[in-house]
């Protein structure tokens, strides 16, 4: 195993520490989607989590997991949304001040959310290294410290507590699906399932409009997707060297999907689970659907990651 | 007590009968929600039922109570669409046939779970009296057995498991709140909260464009609507004998509320818990935010009824 990365104590460790500070959430299922998917599919419902999705676990592990002295003059991100409501609820719990750097075209209800729990709000333009630099300012500026949104041991650790939770329950599970971004959430599953499965296999599902860590993935260096066009805008950002390292030795597949598939796997959601998923989150849902012949009468776990859409847009 | 009204054992007993054949829902519960009621929130959420509403305990245990005998020509029932759907799955649980009429104005995922459950539909004009006549025929042509939606023991005790679910994970609650319909749900929970809380006061919400229930509740005598007028199309049918005789006993008040408020509330379900109810299932939280000060500071639930709402109105 690489050297640092997360062992099976410490995500046991993780899970106690966050464990007061998260809900556990539901596990749902539908018969009419595993009728659709020719196989038994377990919701892990994380846009049922605090700040409507999984990024609660890995913000909070790592605020936790600094010492008092560290986070005196507050603690600071960039994300496009989830990450940073994360660490915005962190900070609110320990009573520190958060700084968030925010692209300027992030969905509202996420920059909302940020907003309401008391955050420091900076935007910037919507590129990575826009972004980097801003962080960059404040930190000089105030102290601060940085939480980056996955390439932190803390905050994968913290993911990998969502298919803890779903072994725990479901501990025949023969595969893992989730959506693949910066690779925290899927990095995490990959070491869930490796210390908490005797079988469990992890996929994750990734949009064609963003397709890095399947590039990625095949070469084992961080690769930058091809072109950046999609419906599912949590899942842009690329691997990192820590993310892309544990997936290499953890995960089996990544299998892309189209938006016309994400969309058609949205609406199966909001439809027979009756709960309200954002775009990206569909997309391990539109993979299974795509694949079906790999996962035959199986039973699927599926980490729902996030619900934070603009609902303004979508419905009322 | 009245004669014949299900007893705590009765309840007990039609928990464990249908437990098998039910979801054990979630309790989800909002910090924004919690800071806009001015108290702590419990919403029991029965638009994750099997078939989308609670509506499939009361029918699933009315069709499990009947003698084999008893239902070797079928079942049937009236009902603009949850009701219909429970029966429809209690039929094929069953293995026997389903006779169901709807209204020619009930909500198309309505309709369509009744049709996937593989039930004969027979549409009706939408009102009381062509719904019954529909039925007396359908009874007269196939022998089939009829499951009144609610004026009927076996549903009410069926629909009460789902407070005493509640009341199970949350034994301290001081209120609980549900919509009021026909008045099958309400008097389910009238009786678990008499049975299973020691303090627990029992409260409903009604449209005021569907406002029997609180003139029947007022005059002692079953009443009808001065009007119908409202966007929760699930609560227009009156009370029966059986129960508003129940209602009468065990519940403190019925509070009306507008549609305006029923779709804000509709909106904070949506934004807040990130998942999908009808109209209907908004009216009870919509009561609470009109009368924070009856509940102030104080553990309230929520019973949310049902999820089957038509959304290629409401999004795509």
């Amino acid at each position: 195993m690489l050297l640092n990365v997360p062992s099976k104590l410490d995500i046991v460790t993780t899970h106690e520490r966050i464990r007061p500070f998260i809900n556990r959430t539901p596990i749902l299922s539908s018969d009419k989607i595993n009728e659709i998917c020719g196989c038994e599919v377990f919701f892990k419902c994380e846009n049922l989590q605090k700040i409507g999705a999984f990024k609660a676990r890995g913000g909070i592990n790592a605020a936790l997991s600094l010492e008092k002295d560290q986070v005196k003059y507050g603690i600071c991100t960039h994300s496009s949304g989830n990450h940073a409501q994360a660490v915005a609820l962190a900070a609110k719990m320990l009573g520190v001040k958060a700084y968030i750097v925010m692209p300027s075209n992030a969905p509202k209800p996420k920059v909302n959310g940020v907003i309401e729990l008391g955050a420091e709000l900076i935007f910037c333009e919507p590129t990575l290294e826009a972004r980097e630099n801003g962080v960059k300012e404040i930190i000089e500026k105030t102290g601060a410290i940085f939480i980056h949104p996955f390439d932190n041991y803390d905050v994968i650790a913290g993911q990998a507590t969502a298919s803890k939770e779903l072994l725990e329950e479901k501990p025949d599970l023969d595969a893992i699906l989730t959506p693949v971004g910066g690779g925290g959430l899927l990095s995490g599953t990959g070491l869930s399932a490796k210390y908490f499965s005797k079988k469990a296999k992890v996929y994750a599902g990734e949009p064609e409009g963003a397709a890095d860590a399947v590039l990625s993935f095949k070469s084992g260096r961080v690769e930058k997707a091809p072109y950046i066009k999609t419906i599912a805008d949590g899942l842009l950002t690329n691997l990192s060297e820590k993310t892309l390292a544990i997936i290499m030795e953890t995960v089996t597949d990544i299998l892309l999907v189209s938006d016309d598939e994400i969309i058609a796997a949205l609406k199966l959601v909001f439809e027979h689970l009756k709960i309200i998923i954002e775009p990206s989150c569909a997309v391990p849902l539109a993979a299974l659907i795509k694949n079906k012949e790999l996962f035959k009468s199986q039973q699927v776990g599926i980490i729902l990651s996030g619900g934070n859409v603009d609902l303004s847009q979508l419905i009322f």
